[in-house]
């Protein structure tokens, strides 16, 4: 079995490597990055199943060649601008990742005749500012996307329905929740808080962060990554599916299970920076269909994540 | 006052000069464009009041230095990539054109401060495959667009509330329906059958065609530029507005009127190129909200046009 992995250096893909390598010690990996993975976490054995291009993926005809000759049976397109903040200050570079190279990438397969079920990844974004009354939110809720990243999210789905339904190709789409886990950049809200809390450690006594009034649903990346692999095996093509926890969670209530944790009680100052001009107060989804279509259940529950999160920042910086 | 066009060389910006120009003899007009506008049918003394600039959007500095310079009040985004049947051939080339571009525009007004009124034009098609029940399409009814254009027409819209609601940039979005008038290119299914048949008069007597059974709305250019030009003056920021007649009319009937107005019965030939891979059966849109926002009324009925569309190819081609 051949996997075509886009984005393979990045956070998701590197749990997803480990997880279907555990599964199945005789894959292939093609993987596509514009940075060459770290994969220190990845067994040497496997590392040697993984072939590993580094390439833009704006590179069509690339894309093309590498289909046709290595033929692959999944193909997971983690490759994107994954950012919602980021996307207020740069959202021609978050189109033009999120759109122009998704749409590259199913040309591609079109083009080759790629029979390879595909993997197209959304965001529970995409749902924009909602009401109470719509919580949780299920799949055929109205999209009311409020950032350019959730935009671009929309297209994507939208161009991956096209292509499953004008052009046959086998595409199924998730609508994912707010990940946290080991190993996820400080750029986002989870891990910037347990690094800035475990840093502090007897020293500076100021937490920096952005709004702590949001509820989000959030969802450990080793649940995520299963939810996709049943999805690619179960999952329908042309359909969304969302993958969240269906468990909503106010940023300060796990500051306060970190500081609780880590037994610290430091000052928390407001950055205006990381405030966005449009914000969704509350996010939580429902992942009946999920379960339906895939019997998934998540494995880790918030606490059991932070825990591993903490773990995971101490080695890093302890 | 002051215009800035974006794709003035094309079809309906031509119809809105000779619009605004009947309306205000000393309003000030910069043109952009990649090819020339021939504006043959500009007085002369308009004509002066133009300034063009031969130009690619993609160039966001320059978008910036000119908005900064002329200080438009109104600004009217034309250009685009407007053929769905093209779209499926060229997806890559849609995207970039509708959303890549359209996003550069907003950007460099957000630089440069504008508080010019900003027209985002939209598309029917972005209703998408439509059951019955919905008709007339309404501006809350669910967006469904089931080809490549119409997924860059909903991202332009979400960009465009994006950026009305986050940095308050003064955008009017429309969905507007199907054109038709004098000057429209024979790509567009009326231009094309009234050419064809104008072209016979005696000779080849074989009119090749699409899909005859679809339902469209379709309303005359030179109503739906004095509906945009209602829209500048009283749109509301961020709102979206339809721009259609209300009436729904089978290609077949708009055929069978212009066989009976030209004396012509000839054989149809179905060109399999001309379907598409996902065509919506049915479009029809309520005008509504446009009426009770500007009290617009169209000027011209489908058989109006259809004479003014035949009396302009006979002119060329006759």
């Amino acid at each position: 079995m051949r996997y075509l992995i886009t984005g393979i250096s990045g956070f998701v893909a590197g749990h997803y490597l480990e997880y279907i390598f555990s599964k199945n010690h005789t894959i292939k990996v093609i993987g596509l990055d514009i940075k060459e993975p770290s994969l220190d976490f990845i067994d040497k054995k496997y590392k040697k199943r993984i072939i590993f291009f580094k390439r833009k993926l704006q590179d069509k005809n690339f894309l093309i060649k590498i289909i046709k000759k290595y033929k692959p049976d999944f193909v997971i397109h983690f490759a994107s601008f994954s950012s919602v903040a980021e996307s207020w200050h740069k959202p021609q570079k978050c189109f033009l990742n999120n759109i122009n190279i998704f749409l590259n990438l199913v040309e591609a397969l079109k083009i080759a005749h790629s029979k390879a079920k595909i993997l197209s990844i959304g965001s529970s974004e995409e749902y924009g500012v909602v009401s109470k009354k719509d919580l949780p939110l299920r799949e055929n809720n109205p999209l009311n996307p409020s950032n350019p990243y959730s935009v671009s999210r929309v297209s994507q789905e939208q161009i991956s329905r096209l292509y499953a339904k004008g052009y046959g190709l086998n595409i199924i789409c998730t609508r994912s929740f707010n990940h946290l886990g080991p190993r996820q950049s400080d750029r986002f809200v989870i891990s910037s808080l347990v690094r800035q809390l475990v840093e502090m450690k007897g020293k500076k006594k100021k937490v920096i962060c952005g709004n702590l009034d949001i509820i989000r649903d959030f969802i450990d990346v080793r649940d995520v990554i299963r939810a996709y692999d049943l999805l690619l095996a179960k999952g329908k093509a042309g359909e969304v599916y969302n993958v969240c926890s269906g468990e909503g969670v106010r940023i300060k209530e796990i500051l306060d299970m970190l500081k609780k944790e880590l037994k610290i009680n430091p000052v928390v100052q407001i950055d205006k920076k990381l405030i966005r001009p449009v914000d969704n107060p509350i996010i939580i989804g429902s992942p009946a269909k999920l379960q339906k279509q895939t019997a998934f259940k998540p494995k880790y529950n918030l606490y059991m994540s932070l825990k591993d999160i903490i773990k995971w920042w101490d080695r890093r910086i302890g």
